[in-house]
């Protein structure tokens, strides 16, 4: 989406000069369709949605669409957030998992999604990616 | 604001007939703009941004404007997640802190955001708003 944090900073929280919150703190807004890349450098597309688990105030997924080198663009994937790691240097985010393995990706489509909250769904997408599920 | 995270649903995550991830999980920008109000049905302004400790995966806080029955619209608070409360019935959220105390709120300008990082800015903001500091 050609966006990142820096553009989408409606209210100055990274203004230079200023202690502020970033990067240890960033604004969820500042966030949505910020660039994920692998490691190879090859763009997988990009955040829309970060979902947060309202009980602990955890971001348990966030939501790609994989538009880049997959061309998977029309569907929606939640990728744990532990796979994901902030490049405060290219202003975007690295997703560390092998384009060969991300094709067989659980997807989903737009107006169905999953039943997020569900046990099972959760340690499968879990599986997926080797995150560890987060203790609430 | 006048929004809340029905109208802001642009993928389709609470259409209804699904499982969906709602109201366990929401979408972080479904809840920008949605209005707080507080336990006495006043409309204390609205939720700007969400800011997500990176590390640990936590919205440690939500940024509000409180230009409703404070008439603070110029300045922005952070606030606590755990001192708000989702209300799915209004669709919009609850703080459950009185007018009076409110006032006194630390806020910060546009531009100035204090250091969020900060262990003493944290600890003092969770004793203004009586929560306790989330463990990573």
């Amino acid at each position: 989406m050609q966006t990142n944090f820096q553009k989408r900073d409606r209210y100055g929280m990274y203004t230079r000069g200023h202690g502020g919150p970033g990067p240890a703190l960033m604004g969820a807004d500042t966030l949505m369709g910020n660039d994920v890349f692998n490691r190879d450098g090859e763009s997988l597309g990009d955040i829309k949605e970060l979902m947060i688990d309202m009980a602990s105030g955890r971001v348990a997924y966030a939501v790609l669409s994989f538009g880049g080198v997959l061309g998977l663009g029309d569907k929606l994937f939640a990728v744990p957030w532990a796979a994901l790691a902030l490049d405060t240097v290219n202003q975007r985010f690295t997703l560390g998992v092998p384009k060969a393995l991300l094709k067989d990706a659980p997807g989903f489509d737009k107006g169905h999604w999953p039943e997020m909250a569900d046990k099972a769904w959760a340690r499968s997408l879990h599986e997926f990616y080797g995150t560890t599920e987060p203790i609430a």
